[in-house]
C-alpha cells in the first residue's frame, strides 16, 4: 500500500495527524491559561509554536482537495485553525475544493485583502464559482482588477444559471485550424510548453472561432504527421450549448464516455469547455442533494454547523410535518367515540399507518429514481402504475392476512381481524396511487419530485390509514 | 441544439420515435389477430414489416448507450421486441450498458449460442462484468473459447469482489520504457495506429513490467522529442492495488481529478489501468443504492419488473416494518387503560412519534452522508453527538410548546398540554440519539449504514414516542 498514499486510507492517516498536532497544540494552551506560571510561559510558547510548525508543514506536504477534506471534518475552532495556517497562496484553490457551507465559513473568517489575494490565484471559471460567496465591495474590487477579456468571460459565466452547461464549463480552449499539417500542430503544442488539465482533443475552428469539429489527441498521435487536421478531425462529437442544461450534459457524459466536450454559443462559436471532473462533482452534488431533499433537509448542509444554522436548515419540512401530523390528529379525533368503545383499535391503528408508510417510501423511492433518469414518461406512466397497484395490493393482502389473524388473536373479535386486513389493502393502493402521483404531478409542475417527498408520502398514508381503519371500525364494528 | 443530438433532449425523441413506430406495428398486430380476413392479411404483414425495418433502422443510427436506455425505458414485452431487432454484433455493447435487473430480463431472451457471439465481441474486463448473469455452460464454453493470457486475466479479474479497483480494472494498458527518448514513443504510437480510449497516460515499466511511473500524453506532446522518457516521466502518481476497495479508488479520482490510473499487483507489477468513466458509473450506482436502501429497497430494480419480482425486492423491510410496527402498537396496548379514560391521548400520540421520525430521519440522513463521504470518525461524534442533540432539543422546546398550546386549546386541559410538550421534546432528544447511534453502530460493525436507517429511525421513535407520551400521561393525568 506504499503508494496508496494519496488515497483514502492515509488521507484518514493524515487527518489523525492533524488532530493529534491540534490536540498538542490545545493541552499547551489549557496550560497556559489554567496554570499561572510566567516562569515557564515562555518553555511553553515554544512548544506551543513547535506544535503549530509541525502541523503547518504536515498541511503544505498534502494536496488542495486533502486540505479540503481535513477542513470539512473539524469542527468550527479548529478548522479555523488550521485554515490560518495554510499557506496563504493555496487558499484560493482549497476554497474551490470545500463544500459550499464550509467555504461560507471560512470565508467568514478572512479580510477582504485576503479574499482578493485567494482570488487572484484562480482562473476566471473558478472565481466565477467562488463569486456568489464573495462579499460585495471585494467582488468589485476583483472585477475592476480583471483585463477586458476576462472581466467579459467572468460576466459571461455568472450570466448562466447554476443548473447549466455555461455555469460549468472552463475556458481552458487549445484551438488550430483545420488546414495545417498534424506535424504543424505537434510544433504549435511544444511551441505552447503546457496543456490544459484534462485535455484529450484539440478545438479545430475557422477564422470566425465557429467549430469545425475536434481533433483527438490519440488520432494526432497515431496519424501520419504529414496528414492534414481535416483528414484526422473526429465528426462524432458531442457538442454543448451554453444554456443546455447541466443534468443533461452530465447524462451525455455518463452515456458516451467523455473526458471533454466543446462549449458553443448560439452561432456555433466555440466559448469553452467542460470537463469530466467538473461533471462528476455535478453528479455527485446532485445525488446528494437528491437524497438530502427526499429527507426534508433544504440543502447540504455543513456537519458541524452551528446549532441555530442547522434548525433553519430543517425548519421547513418539519413545520410541514406538524401541519400534516396534526390534520392526522384531528382524522383521529373524529372518531373519537369509535375509540371509546373499542379501545383496541387505538393500539391497531398505528400500524395501518406505519405499514402504508414504508409501502408507499419505496414506492416513491423507485419513481424518484426513474424521473432523475428519465426513464418515466408519459408512455409508460399506466404501465409503472398497474404495477405499483398489483405490489400493493399483494402485499396489502398477504401482510394484511397475517395482521388480521394477529388482531383476532389477541382480541378474540373476528370483524375487527377484517377490517384490519381490509384497511391494509387499502392503505397500500392509497400509497402506491400517492406514491407515484406526488413525484408525477411535481415534475409536471416543474418541481424537484424528490424535495420533500418522504414527508407527503407519509402525511397521506398516516392520515388515510387512520381514516380508512377507523371508518371502516366504525362502519361494521360499532 | 442541432449538434446536441446525442444530448438528453434528444434522446427523448429517439425514444418516442422508437415507442410510436411500435405501436404501429402493435396496431396491425391487432388487426391481424382481431379479424379473420386473409385476403388482408399478407398486405397487413407487409405493413407490419415495413414498421419493423423503420425502427430496426432508427435503432442501428443510436449508440450502444441510447439503446440501453431506451431497453430500460420498455415495459417487457415491448423491450424484447425491440432488443431482437438490435443487429447480434452489437448485444455485447449493449448488454454492458443496461442495469443489472435489465440485464437479466434480456440475457434470459437469448440461447446459448446469441450469448455466446454476443461474449465474443467483449474485452476480457467486459466479459468479466458479464459473467456473473451468464448460465454456466455458456461460461464454460466461453472460457475455453479464450486464449490463455485472456482466461487468466478473466478469471483473475472474477477473483476480485465486486467492490474493489480489481473489478472495475481493464487491461489496455499501452507501456513504454523510461531508457528511450519521447521520438521513439511517438514513432512506437503511431506504428500501434490505435490507442485505447481515455489514454491520457502512457506507463512506464521496467524489464520486469514493474511500474516505474507514467507518462502524460500531455508532456509527451509538449516536451522535446530528443528528451527521454526518464526525464518526461510524472512522479506524483496515483496508484492503486487491486485489492483496494473500489469506494476509496472513486474518492481519489473525484478529489485529484484523474482520467487514468495505474493498478499494480502486491510486487508493484502493473496489472492493468482503473479510468473515469468506470470510476463514474461506480459512483452513480453507490448513490442509488444508498438512497435505495435507505428506503428500504433490496437492490436497483427494474422499472419494469413483474409484480412478483417487486414484491420480493421488497418483502423485506416490509416484514421487518410489520414487525416493528406490531411492537408499536403492544406499546399502546400497554396503556389501553390510561387512552380509554382519557381518549384524547389516541389522537394525539401518532403527533409525537411523527415528528420524531421526520426529526430523526432528517438526522440520519445526515450521518449516512457524512460516513459516506468519510468526513465522520471517533474524534468528532461527540462534537456532532451534541450538536444534534441540541438541534433536537430546540426544534422539541419550540414545537412542542405549540402543540402543547394546540392540546391544551383543543381539550382545556392544562396538563395535557404539557405532556406534550415534555414527550415532544423528550422524543426528538431519542431521534437524535438513535438517528447518530444507529449508522455509527452499523458502519462499525461493518455493514452499510445506510440499509434500512429509515425503516429503523421510525421503529424507535414510534415505539419510544407512544411510551414517552403514554406514560407521561398515565403518571400525571390519571
Amino acid at each position: 500500500m506504499a503508494e496508496a498514499d494519496q488515497s483514502k486510507e492515509s488521507l484518514q492517516e493524515s487527518l489523525q495527524q492533524v488532530i493529534h498536532l491540534l490536540s498538542k497544540h490545545q493541552l499547551v494552551e489549557n496550560l497556559v491559561h489554567k496554570q499561572d506560571m510566567p516562569r515557564h510561559a515562555l518553555v511553553e510558547s515554544l512548544v506551543h509554536k513547535q506544535n503549530l510548525v509541525g502541523l503547518q508543514k504536515k498541511l503544505d506536504t498534502l494536496h488542495p482537495a486533502d486540505v479540503a477534506y481535513i477542513l470539512e471534518s473539524l469542527p468550527l475552532d479548529q478548522r479555523l485553525l488550521v485554515w490560518d495556517l495554510v499557506k496563504a497562496e493555496r487558499d484560493g484553490e482549497i476554497l474551490l475544493e470545500v463544500s459550499d457551507a464550509v467555504r461560507q465559513s471560512l470565508i467568514a473568517d478572512m479580510d477582504s485583502e485576503e479574499l482578493l489575494a485567494a482570488a487572484e490565484q484562480l482562473d476566471t471559471d473558478e472565481i466565477a464559482d467562488l463569486a456568489p460567496d464573495l462579499p460585495k465591495d471585494v467582488f468589485q474590487e476583483l472585477l475592476e482588477s480583471l483585463d477586458s477579456q476576462n472581466r467579459e468571460r467572468l460576466q459571461s459565466a455568472l450570466s448562466y444559471p447554476e443548473d447549466t452547461v455555461g455555469a460549468l464549463m472552463d475556458f481552458d480552449v487549445v484551438t488550430i485550424r483545420d488546414d495545417i499539417t498534424l506535424d504543424v500542430v505537434l510544433r504549435y503544442l511544444r511551441r505552447l510548453g503546457k496543456l490544459p488539465n484534462h485535455t484529450d482533443k484539440l478545438f479545430v475552428v475557422d477564422r470566425a472561432d465557429s467549430l469545425r469539429g475536434v481533433l483527438p489527441l490519440k488520432r494526432l498521435l497515431v496519424n501520419d504527421p504529414d496528414n492534414s487536421v481535416a483528414s484526422a478531425i473526429a465528426d462524432d462529437t458531442v457538442i454543448f450549448h451554453a444554456e443546455d442544461k447541466a443534468s443533461e450534459a452530465a447524462a451525455a457524459f455518463e452515456r458516451y464516455d467523455l473526458v471533454t466536450a466543446p462549449v458553443v454559443d448560439a452561432n456555433n462559436r466555440l466559448v469553452g469547455r467542460l470537463t469530466v471532473d467538473e461533471v462528476m462533482d455535478f453528479i455527485r452534488k446532485e445525488s446528494e442533494s437528491e437524497m438530502l431533499s427526499m429527507a426534508g433537509l433544504r440543502e447540504e448542509e455543513d456537519l458541524f454547523a452551528s446549532v441555530w444554522k442547522s434548525v433553519q436548515n430543517r425548519w421547513t419540512w418539519l413545520a410541514i410535518n406538524l401541519v400534516t401530523a396534526f390534520l392526522a390528529s384531528r382524522v383521529i379525533g373524529v372518531f373519537e367515540g369509535s375509540i371509546e368503545k373499542i379501545v383496541a383499535l387505538a393500539a391497531l391503528m398505528p400500524i395501518v399507518a406505519g405499514i402504508g408508510g414504508n409501502s408507499g417510501n419505496q414506492t416513491i423511492t423507485m419513481i424518484v429514481r426513474g424521473l432523475a433518469l428519465g426513464q418515466i414518461s408519459s408512455h409508460n406512466m399506466k404501465t409503472l402504475f398497474y404495477k405499483e397497484l398489483g405490489v400493493s395490493f399483494l402485499n396489502g393482502l398477504v401482510w394484511g392476512t397475517v395482521l388480521g389473524c394477529v388482531a383476532f388473536m389477541l382480541y378474540s373479535n373476528m370483524m375487527l381481524g377484517v377490517v384490519m386486513m381490509a384497511a391494509m389493502t387499502l392503505n397500500l393502493l392509497l400509497a402506491a396511487i400517492v406514491g407515484v402521483g406526488i413525484p408525477l404531478i411535481m415534475s409536471k409542475m416543474g418541481r424537484d419530485p424528490a424535495l420533500g417527498s418522504s414527508v407527503m408520502i407519509t402525511a397521506v398514508t398516516d392520515s388515510g390509514g387512520f381514516f380508512i381503519f377507523l371508518g371502516l371500525a366504525t362502519l361494521f364494528l360499532i
